[in-house]
């Protein structure tokens, strides 16, 4: 039997050893001797409390309260290894159905709680924090025990989803039908459908179906002036989508219960293959031509050296590619991707396969490595953007010069600055950055905080996205209140105070 | 040198003679044994007058006041030749500039006059028609001045287009970059990108890409809070989509002035079949498999036996495929896509591309031959919807019964009533259903609005939506004011009362 990690990422047994985490150490200079101990749990007493016409589970308890406190973010974990659990939630709520949702929000709205709502917690953007003064207590809202795959249209090849249903039981639910929704962003194990539609999450594939976005056929979510249900629709052209101004809402304008998904049959054909190239910027060209040819792979990831060699595959840029289908063989496809690469200076690595595997195992352990890292004294950010092909070079340097140059004058020391393409559009790449740095003990969160603004002022003089698919949160707001158009800000502000006229969903979040 | 009709579609020099009027007539036993003839216009004088600081061309010229009263739905073309011609703008303006735009938005919110905006007219859902009684005066905003390709960035495939480019001078501008938008509704010639934006207009593939929401980078609206610019980006996670609500706002929340277009490169690589099927069931079956396969045919367009012998392709069942590419080879891809045809019962129409050729030119002159129709006292209505597949079946055969029972007991005489598929999802066609009786002289616009809101029931209580790309505008606010959520509907309200303050914006399109 596993227990989740009240502080760090996933599962408390998969948690790095002490020996591992000073292993880790050898990575960069300055690190610390030791690990930071993981600290007792101290929490202030919950102003508020349930009451009894409440039918669903409330708990005060310190272990829950404590691991609803923050997201996963470098600075949530940094201040709970640092014992700062002063942000808490008074309550976790659990609901068990629709009735309950609507039962919490109406206590709520008549107490002047705030409402948080919580999937299973891997926001890396403060999306699950209260970080406001202005209500009596917060409560959050974990979704988790609305679970269930409630039904599944097979001819439609669609299914009624709960929103709290996590990825792994989701697809457990789905396999007997044969179908899968195929969403797999890199939390999968710890994030929920709901989180996913709230925060418009990235998954599985590096082109096409990106964001969850497009694999919902409806919606239904519980605002302050009621349900909103939208009709079960392959396409529509019926107005401006209501599900569109739900999704990447965050809990801001109000709580998804369940959606019915767009599915696909089970994978059977598969083929893959890796390539080295000169530089990055020769990979950068690469994989432009196979965003533009209309190929579709399924995956597509560029990894940069530094990338490259932190995931165990030597030191020079690496194109991982892979093609699958459930209907038909794919090698056809994969010979003209490798005829792309090969065109724009890809070299084949032989050993078929071997990079993607790395590379994935690498990729699922990275958030625990993440937290050992912290553990070791290291400042970890990692950030992810997008932006058109005729600025993606100059971004890459960009960031890679501006981050080492800030992380230098915050920390004193050097840096590591790596970036890998996590999605590619015809008209532009995904990346993704990663920046390590050694932190002053102590300061760490204000160190981090420099860092996050840093990367904020550089994708904003590229107007590169503050966000692909990490969301918006409360981290993100200042890039965000900037790039968002005001007068969408307008009809976004709104929108909310009428879905929301007490002003308690998930305060902060994307705008005031 | 050609002239627009002012009465009906497209070019003056293109309308059916009147003996090709009279040779229609044998469609349907009852029909008149002439045409109805085109009226003179008769106008009054407008109620309102531009001020001379406006910089852009107003006029009041009763040719360009008639020809801007109405889109193209059957009850505009009837009501032009009865020459019903009430609803008239005032003005029409041709905005040259966006600061044009802005002039022209700020006099009419300081003088009370509703402001309409006009692409070029093709809405056939009373969309650029106002209806209302609150306003000083109507100015038609026609944005047909603003034609021009500004920009090209050739490496992201993308381009700064002006909105009021009609499709053909928006393609002539593309193709000397190699580059195309690839978006082909059947109002193409007629119709521009602005139009196609705010209506989400469907275009060119029958799979995938289909309505233009997914080709757009970001869009510049002039609304009454100021000008809304979103970043050109490839994908984006930042809080819900601003573009997102826009997109098929019709007007009634801003005037789209141009927008970055996500284009493609010229196809290269083109094949065809088609074949016929013993009964549209089994065509359903078969398109179904072939939505399904991931393998997105271009063209996948299935026509009952009725529409089919329209067309000129006989009485049976005929399903037309098509696949393109502008980079591989694309046999590999039509002959699996012949394989799902064949395991599902289709027998090849031997004679290759025939169907598709001669199914194209029909298409291309059927909103001529509908005008003809109208002219020889038919009523023609053509309405389009979406659904899942696991009731579409259901759906078509309760539109042929419920709308053959209507016509009956509205015009007493029998109906046509034909469907084909326009768009398919792996989750559900889009049908497209086309209904032709004989009407009663001078009832025919309230036989039509009643064979109109059958059609919006049937569709009702199967959960079809009201318009897969044809709009909602006026005429489909009944269907769509039940279908839209009602939380969604107070949020486009809230955003409507900030974005167009002084309520001036295509008054009576969405919501009120």
């Amino acid at each position: 039997m596993r227990t989740r990690s009240w502080w760090g990422w996933g599962w408390t047994e998969e948690a790095l050893p002490d020996d591992e985490c000073v292993a880790l150490a050898a990575l960069l200079p300055g690190l610390a001797d030791r690990p930071l101990p993981v600290p007792v749990i101290d929490l202030k007493d919950p102003r508020v409390r349930a009451p009894s016409a409440l039918r669903c589970r409330v708990s005060a308890e310190p272990a829950d309260r404590a691991g609803h406190t923050y997201g996963k973010a470098y600075r949530d974990v940094m201040r709970a290894l640092r014992g700062d659990l002063a942000a808490a939630p008074d309550l976790v709520a659990y609901p068990a159905s629709e009735d309950d949702v609507v039962a919490v929000l109406d206590w709520a709205a008549s107490s002047g709680v705030a409402v948080v709502p919580y999937g299973a917690g891997s926001s890396v953007v403060g999306g699950v924090e209260y970080r406001g003064t202005d209500h009596r207590g917060v409560v959050s809202l974990d979704m988790s025990t609305m679970d269930k795959v409630v039904e599944v249209d097979r001819v439609s090849r669609a299914a009624l989803i709960q929103a709290g249903t996590l990825g792994p039981a989701l697809e457990d639910q789905l396999r007997p039908h044969g179908l899968t929704l195929r969403h797999f962003p890199q939390s999968f194990e710890f994030s929920t459908l709901g989180g996913w539609l709230a925060t418009r999450s990235g998954g599985h594939y590096a082109t096409l179906y990106t964001h969850i976005d497009d694999l919902v056929e409806s919606m239904r979510v519980v605002t302050g002036a009621g349900i909103s249900e939208s009709w079960r629709l392959p396409g529509s052209g019926a107005g401006p989508s209501p599900d569109r101004l739900f999704l990447g809402s965050e809990g801001a304008l109000g709580i998804i219960t369940s959606a019915w998904m767009r599915l696909q049959d089970r994978v059977v054909h598969r083929a893959s293959a890796s390539f080295h190239f000169g530089s990055f910027a020769a990979g950068l060209e690469a994989v432009r031509a196979i965003a533009q040819s209309g190929l579709y792979p399924t995956n597509c990831r560029l990894l940069d050296p530094g990338e490259a060699g932190l995931a165990g595959l030597g030191d020079r840029t690496v194109l991982v590619l892979g093609v699958e289908s459930a209907h038909v063989p794919v090698e056809g496809v994969l010979a003209s991707l490798r005829t792309i690469a090969g065109d724009h200076g890809g070299t084949p690595i032989p050993s078929r396969d071997a990079a993607a595997d790395t590379w994935r195992a690498a990729f699922l352990r990275m958030p625990y490595v993440r937290d050992a890292m912290a553990r070791m004294g290291a400042i970890v950010e990692t950030f992810e953007t997008a932006c058109t092909w005729d600025r993606a070079e100059s971004l890459y340097h960009a960031v890679r010069a501006d981050l080492a140059s800030t992380v230098e004058s915050v920390t004193g020391s050097p840096t590591i600055v790596n970036c890998r393409l996590t999605h590619v559009y015809p008209d532009g790449p995904a990346p993704y950055f990663t920046v390590i740095a050694v932190g002053r003990p102590g300061s760490e969160v204000a160190m981090w905080d420099e860092i996050k603004l840093a990367a904020m002022e550089t994708l904003h003089r590229h107007r590169a996205t503050v966000t692909h698919h990490h969301a918006v949160g409360r981290d993100h707001r200042p890039g965000y209140d900037r790039q968002r158009p005001e007068p969408f800000a307008l009809a976004l502000r709104a929108a909310k105070s009428v879905l929301d006229p007490h002003g308690i969903l998930n305060p902060g979040v994307l705008i005031d």
